[in-house]
C-alpha cells in the first residue's frame, strides 16, 4: 500500500498582539484556551520581531490584534504575525481587527489619494491572512475590500441593549452626528420600537467646501433625550460640538453611543467638560486607567468575539449572531 | 547598433457596445473620433461573439457600454470586448460604465450574500481592463473594489445646474427617499446656497425586519418645493411612495432628480401619474422613445464623458471636472 | 494547553442555479442529499440576486447550473452563487456545468477577438471556484483552461450503449459533420466495434473563406445506417444539411447522437421534418416538454454527475469514470 | 515646475537562445538588426547562465529559442532571459518560440497527467513574458494557455505555395495521417483549389485501447499524389506508416509537408528509406546538416518572423499575415 | 478615421515623504526639479492621510522615503504614497528606499519567524510599485524578494574614496566585525588595494546558543589601522565591541564605516566615549543635528541617487554606477 | 438534512522523481510506505511524460526529485509532476528538493542578469506547488523566495557528528575557502566546541575584478587538521586550490564536508589526487558508483528528510529537527 492515512483533526490557536493582551486573554477566557506564548519587541530603530514559542503547523490560527496608538506599529506587528503564521504552515489564519484599521479612508474625496482601507484590506491578504473578523466597520462596503470571508460583527445588540435598559423610559430621539450616518440611527430606531430621528445638517459655502458655516439640527429633538450614534469617538470634537448643537435646539439630555473609543488628544477633558450625560463604548480598544472618566461607561466585546470565533472553529451557522445587519 | 529606435506615439480608440450605440456616437462627436467598426452578434443560444474591425494594438482603448436590460447580457459583451482587446495588444484598456452594473450589492447584508459589485470589478479586471470610469456610483466605495486607477464622475454640476435654472427661485428642500442617501443631499443644499434637508424615515418592526411600517418625513417641507434625490429610479416604487408621503406632510411641489434612469417595469406609469411635476435624469442608460413622457427631461453626459476620456488620453489633471467629490 | 482539538469533519452540500432545477434533483436523488434551499431573484432592471438559506461555513460545495438560455443570465447566476458561498466560508467550491459556456470560442479564428472560452473559466476562478466539473467539452484543451481540478467526463458509454442496443444490428458507419471531429468518430468506431469512418468535406473558395461551396462525404456510405456524431445540436443547419448530403450519397438511415440538445431557434422544425430517424441527446441541458418530438430521445445524465460528485467527495478513484478519454 | 518632461521613443531589441542562434540571425538580418550580445553558458553540473551585454532598460525585447534538443535546457535557457530582460527593466518582454515546447501534452488523456502545454505558458508569464509569438500551434486553443496576446502565425502560405509550385500539375489529394488533423488537410484542400480529402483510419480493441489494430485509408487516393501532412515529424513513425498504408491503397507518390522538422531518431534513416518523394519543412527547429538528405526541402520561415515582429513593434496591422486563421 | 493620435511623452516627478524631505530636496536639486506638493498629516490616533497636490497622471513617479524611527510610520507613509500615485494614473512607480526596512530579517533564523524583509517587498509590490532603487541591502538576496527591477546601488565608492584620501598612507587592514560579512571587507581590501583582512570570531556555547562566551580576533591587526566594516551601525553595541577587541589585539587605531547611520538609543554615547578615531557614514537616514559628535563623517548619498534616477528615467545604462557588485 | 456529513482523513503520498528513485525508496522505508507508481519517460525530442498510476486525490503528496545533471530535465520533470498532482486534486503538494536548484543564481553578481533561484521557486508556485523542502540552502535568504512555508533542513548535526566522531581528538581549525561562509564556519566551531577559524582570503586587481591575484590563509593553521567546510562541491577547484594553500600555510591534515556532492567533470581527479585526507558528503544527490573513490564518505540524508515529512504529515513540531538555524 503506498499511503499513510489517518483520521484528521484541527486545533483552535489564538494570537495576540501586544497592543491589548488584555481583551485576547478576555476571549480566550470565554473559550477556554491559552494565547499562544509569542515573543515581540523592537529593536532599536523600531523594527519589530515576532516568534511563536509553539509549533502552530496545521493550526486553525486567530491573530488579535487591537489597533490602537501607535497604529501602524501595530497593524505591522499583526502582518508580521500572519507571515510568520503562514511560513509556519498554519492551516488557515483569521485575523482579528475589532477596530479596523484605515476604515476612515474608504474611498477618495478628492483626486490623488490612496484609498488605505483597501491597501490594508490587501496588506492582510498578501501577509497570508484567509478571513477577516471584525466588529462595526466604518461602511459596511469594506467588507468587499478583502478577497475572501469577512465576519462583520455587530456591536448594535450590545449597546442598545444597556441603552434601553438604563434610559428606555425616558422620551428618545435617535440623532446622526452628520449626514453620513442616518441609516444606522434608523437601525437604533427600530431597534428601540421606533423612536424618531433627527441629524445634524452642516453647511459649507460651495467656495470654500471644506469650512463648516453652519449646524442645523433637522428632526425632532426639543425636550427629549438625544441618543447619539458614531462609529467611533475620536477628538471628540465632532460629537461634543453636535452635543451642543442639540441642546441648543433644545434636547433635554444627551448621551453618546459608540462602538470604537479611540479617545485621542483632547477627547477625554471634551467629554468630561461637556454637558453629556454618558458615553459609553466597547473595548475593541484599550483605554488605559488614565483616560477613563466618570461619566465613561465601557462593555465588553470579548464575548461577542470569542462566539464568533467558536462558530467560525466549528462551522457553527452565525448568520443570528452577525445579525442586525448593516 | 543592436536596436531600431523609433519615437512612440498613441492613439486614442473608443469602442461602443450594442446597448446604446448612440451614447458612443455622441461622446465621439465630441472627441472628434469615430467609434471603431466593431462585429458582434448572438448566436442562436444567446452566446455572444464579438470582433475588432481594425487593428487595436498600441491603442489607448476606451470601452463603452451602457448596462441596460438586458444587463447580464450587455456585461458579458463588454467583458468580452475587453478581452478581446487584451488579446489583440491594446496598451491600455479603460472599462467605460457611466452606470456601474450591479452597484446596489456592495456589501452583505445578511450571511451568505455575494458581494456582486465587487465580483464586477474583479471580472473586468480578470477580462483585462487596466481602468475604470464611471458616474455616481452606488457607493462611492465602489472604486476600491478596483484594483487600479477608477475616474469617478459626477453629475452633480449638470443635474443641479439645470435645477438652479429653471426651479432655483421657489423654496426649496433637498430630500433624501431614505436614511442612506442623506449625505448626497447635503452636498445639493451646499451647491444650491444652503438649502434645509429632509429625509424619509422608515420604521420596521424588530421582528419582521423587511416589512416597512411607517414613512415619516423628518425636517421642513411644508410648503416647499421638495427636490427628492436618488442616484437611480429603478422601479420608481420608493421615489413614488416618498413623494407622497412629502405631499401629505405638506409639501407644496415635489420634482425628482437621479442620475441614472433605470425606469424599469412599471416606473413609467408611476412617475406619469403621480403628482410630482418633473422628473430629471441623464442618458447614462438609454431610455426609449416609448418609455419617455412629458415631464420627463433627460441630460445628456456625453459631453462629461468625453472630457473625461480627452483628459485621461492626454494625462490631463481632471480632478475640478471629477470634483464635488464623493 | 494552549489550543482546542476537534476531529475533522466535511459535509457534501448541492446548489442548483435557477435554469434546470429538475437536474440537480435528480442528481440529489441519486445522492441522497437535498439541494441547499436558495434565494435567487432578479431585480426589475434584470441583476441577479442569491442568498443560501443554509450556513454553507466549511461544506465541500457543488453548485450545478445548466447553461442554457438565456445564457449570459444563468452563467452570472452561478458566478454570483460561487461568491456567495467562497464569501460564507465554504471550504471547497466545485462549478458543475455540464454544458460549458462558449466553449465554442476556444481560439481566436481570426485577429481581434475573445478568446470566451478561456475567459469564462478565468471569471469562475475568479469568483472563488476551485474545481470545474463537466461533461464533453467542445475541445479537450478547454481543461487546461482553468487553472485547478477539471474532472472532464464522457457521455460515450451512456450514448453508445443505447445505439449499440437498438440499432447495433445493421451496418453502421459513424459519420463527423465536418472535418474537425473525426477524430471523436473513431473513438465511437472502437467502441462499436470497429465501424467505418465517414466525413463531409466542404470546399470553400480561397477568395471567400467564410462560404462553403460544396459538401463532399469522403468515406463508405452507401445502402448503411449512418450514426451523425456532434458535441452539441444548436439551430440543427449543419446536422441536417449533413444528414442531406449522406442520403443523396446513398446512405440507408440517418441517425444523430450529441450530447448537448441546444436545440435553439429552427432546430426542432428542421429535425421533425429531416428524413433522419431518430435524434439522441442527454438532459445536460433542459429540453422544455413543447420542444421534444417523437424522434427525440433523451438520456439522463444525472446519474454520471451524481457518482461523480460522490468520488470527488469521497476522494475516489474516477478515472474509469471518466475514462474513454479525449 | 515640478517635473522634467521628454519626448519618449522605443527601441526593438532581438536576443538569440544558444539552440538556434542562426535563425535569429537571419531574422535580424530581415530586420536590419544585430541580435543584442548575450553571454551565456553552463555550469559543470549544467545550471545554466545568462548576462546580456548591453543595456535592455526601456526596450520592446523579442527573446528567440528554437525548442530542438536538448529542449528542457533550451527552454531553461529561454525563461532565464526573460527573467533576466524583466530584472534589467525591458519594457515589453515577446517570447518567440517558433515550435511551442510541449504542445502535445494539450490536454489529459487520462487522469493524473500534467497539461505540459498550460505549464509552460504559465511559466513564461511567471518569468515576466508579456507576449507569445509562435507558428502552427499543436492545437490553436494553446493561445488560451497564456494569460495575453498571441501572434499565432502560419506556415501554410508558404508550404502550400511551395507544392503549388513543384506539384500543382498533379492529381492531388491531400491526406492527414490521422483522425485529428483532418481539419487542416482541409485548408489545405481550400488553398490548393479544393483537391480531395484523405484520412488514416486507426481502429483498436476496446479492450486494448492503447494498440492500433489496423489502418484503412478513408477517401480516395488510388492513383493520386498524396500529400501527407501533419504539424512535426518527430520519430517519423507515423508518417512512414501512413505513407506505407497509402501506397497499399494504391497512392501514386506520395510526398509529406509538416511545419516543424523534429526528426528525432530513426526519423532520418525512415524517410529516407521510405518510398516517399519528396519531405516538405520549415526551420523552426534546426536541421544539423548531417540530418540532411535529399528527398528533404527545408524552407525558411525567418521572413515570416522577421514580418511579423517589425509590425508588433510598430503597432501595425497584421492579421493579414497571421491569416490563414486556425 | 478611427483614432486620435499624437506623439508621447514622460516626465518625471519626484515625491518625498515626510521622514527625511531635506534628502528629497538635495536629490531634486541634482536633478533640477521640485518634489511634487504633497500634503501629509496625522489624524489623532495615528492614521496617516496623503494627498498629491498636483496631477501624477501619466508620470515616472520616484518616491522617497527614508525609513529612519519611527519606521512603521514611514514605511505605511510610503505604501500611501505608492497606492495614491496608482489609483491617480501614474505610469510607472519606482519606490526609493535608500535604507531598505526590516532588511535584517532576510530569512528565518529559527522556526515560526516572518520574513519581513520578503513581507515589505511584497507590500510594495501590492501597494502598486513597479520598481525598486535602494543602497547595500543588508544580504543581497533581497533583491529576489520584490517580483520586479530592482536597481541596488553601492556606497563603497564614495565611503572607500574618502578613506582612501584620508586615511590612505596608513598600514590598514580590513575588519569585519563578524563572521556573516566578511565577503564585504574582501570588496573594500580589493578596492584599498590589497589590504589584508580580519574578523572578530564569536564563539558560543552549543547549551546556550544565543550567548556569546568570547570575541576572538581572527587575522593581523596588530600596530595597524583598523576599517571596521558595517552596513548599519544601530545602538553601536557589536561595533563598540569590535572595536575594543581590536584595541586588545593590538591595533594602533580602528576607524569605522557604514553604509547606515541609524545610530538608535546608545549609540552616539557609545561612539563618542570610544577610542574609535573616525565613523564614517552616509544619510540614507537622517541625523539631526543633537545625534552629530566630532568624529562624525556624514558623506551625502544624494548625488549617487539623482545620477541612477535620472538613468533610469532616461533608459541609460547604469551598470557601470551600480556596479562594484554585491 | 441537505447535506452528507463524513469524518476526514489524510492520507500521505511518497512521489520520486526519476533522477535518484534510491534516495526516495530509502525515505519510503523510513516511512513505511512505497512511493506511488508513476510512469515517465521522454519522447524522442527529449519532452517528458508523466502519469500517476495511483489515484491521488485528496492526498497530502510529497514529490521528491534530486536534482542531479541533466539538472534541466530533472526540474522539468518534477514540475510535471506537480501539475499532475494538482490537475488530480492532491490536496497539498509539498516539493522536496534536497538539493535546490539554480540556489548558486540567488542575487544579481552584475546587472542584466537573471535571480535564477527565485525563479525556480515563482516555477514551483506556478505549478501548484504548497510548501517546500530542502536541505541546507547556498543561502538561507531562498527561504524568502518562495511564497509559502519552506522546511529548511540542516545536515550539520549528521556532518559534524561524524567528524567529531572520527577527527574530534585533533587540534582543528574550521576554515571556510572564501570569505562569504564564514559565518557557517563559525556554526561549525560552536558545535566542536570553540574550535578556532580561518578563511582563505582572495586578492583581485581592481582593473579586472573577476582574476584572482593570490590567496592568503587569515587564521591559525599551523601544524593543525583543517576541516574545510562548503555547501557543495562542483567541479572541486575552488576546494582543491583551498587545501593547497592551507598545506603551503603549514597544515598538517585537510578533511573537506559538503552537504551536496555534485562533483561534476574533474571533481572526482581533483580531489582523489590530492592531500586531502577525506572527503565527507550526504546524498542528497545520486553518486554513482564510478564516481566513488576511497576518500570519500557518503552520509545518508535519508532518516532526516523521513523525520520531517513525518513532522509535516502529522503536524508536529519540527524546530529542533530544522534547528541548528541559518
Amino acid at each position: 500500500m503506498s499511503a499513510i492515512r489517518q483520521t484528521t483533526s484541527k486545533s483552535l490557536m489564538l494570537f495576540s498582539g501586544r497592543a491589548y493582551p488584555e481583551l485576547t486573554d478576555e476571549i480566550a477566557g470565554h473559550l477556554g484556551v491559552t494565547p499562544t506564548p509569542t515573543a515581540a519587541y523592537e529593536f532599536a530603530n523600531g523594527e519589530l520581531f515576532v516568534r511563536f514559542e509553539e509549533s502552530v503547523r496545521g493550526s486553525d490560527a486567530f491573530i488579535v490584534q487591537s489597533h490602537a496608538a501607535p497604529i501602524n506599529t501595530w497593524l505591522m506587528e499583526q502582518l508580521l504575525m500572519v507571515d510568520a503564521a503562514k511560513r509556519a504552515s498554519a492551516k488557515r489564519i483569521t485575523v482579528v481587527a475589532p477596530f479596523f484599521p484605515y476604515a476612515r479612508q474608504d474611498k477618495k474625496h478628492r483626486g490623488r489619494e490612496p484609498i488605505s482601507a483597501r491597501l490594508v484590506a490587501d496588506m492582510f491578504k498578501t501577509a497570508g491572512a484567509d478571513r477577516l473578523m471584525t466588529v462595526d466597520l466604518h461602511t459596511a462596503q469594506i467588507q468587499g475590500f478583502f478577497d475572501g470571508p469577512v465576519d462583520h460583527l455587530f456591536a448594535l445588540e450590545l449597546l442598545s441593549g444597556y441603552v434601553q435598559e438604563r434610559w428606555g423610559d425616558r422620551d428618545i430621539t435617535v440623532v446622526s452626528p452628520d449626514s453620513g450616518r442616518v441609516r444606522v440611527s434608523e437601525r437604533w430606531s427600530d431597534k428601540l420600537g421606533g423612536k424618531p430621528l433627527a441629524f445634524i445638517h452642516k453647511t459649507r459655502d460651495p467656495m470654500r467646501p471644506n469650512e463648516v458655516v453652519a449646524n442645523r439640527v433637522v428632526g425632532e429633538v426639543e425636550g427629549r433625550l438625544c441618543i447619539l450614534l458614531d462609529d467611533m469617538i475620536d477628538t471628540g470634537g465632532t460629537i461634543v460640538k453636535a452635543a451642543e448643537t442639540l441642546f441648543t435646539a433644545g434636547a433635554a439630555d444627551v448621551i453618546v453611543c459608540a462602538t470604537h473609543g479611540v479617545l485621542s488628544g483632547p477627547a477625554v477633558d471634551r467629554l468630561k467638560n461637556s454637558q453629556i450625560s454618558e458615553v459609553i463604548v466597547t473595548n475593541t480598544l484599550p483605554i488605559q486607567p488614565e483616560r477613563r472618566f466618570d461619566k465613561l461607561t465601557v462593555l465588553s466585546i470579548a464575548p461577542l468575539l470569542a462566539r464568533a470565533i467558536k462558530e467560525v472553529f466549528e462551522d457553527g451557522s452565525v448568520t443570528s449572531l452577525f445579525g442586525g445587519a448593516s
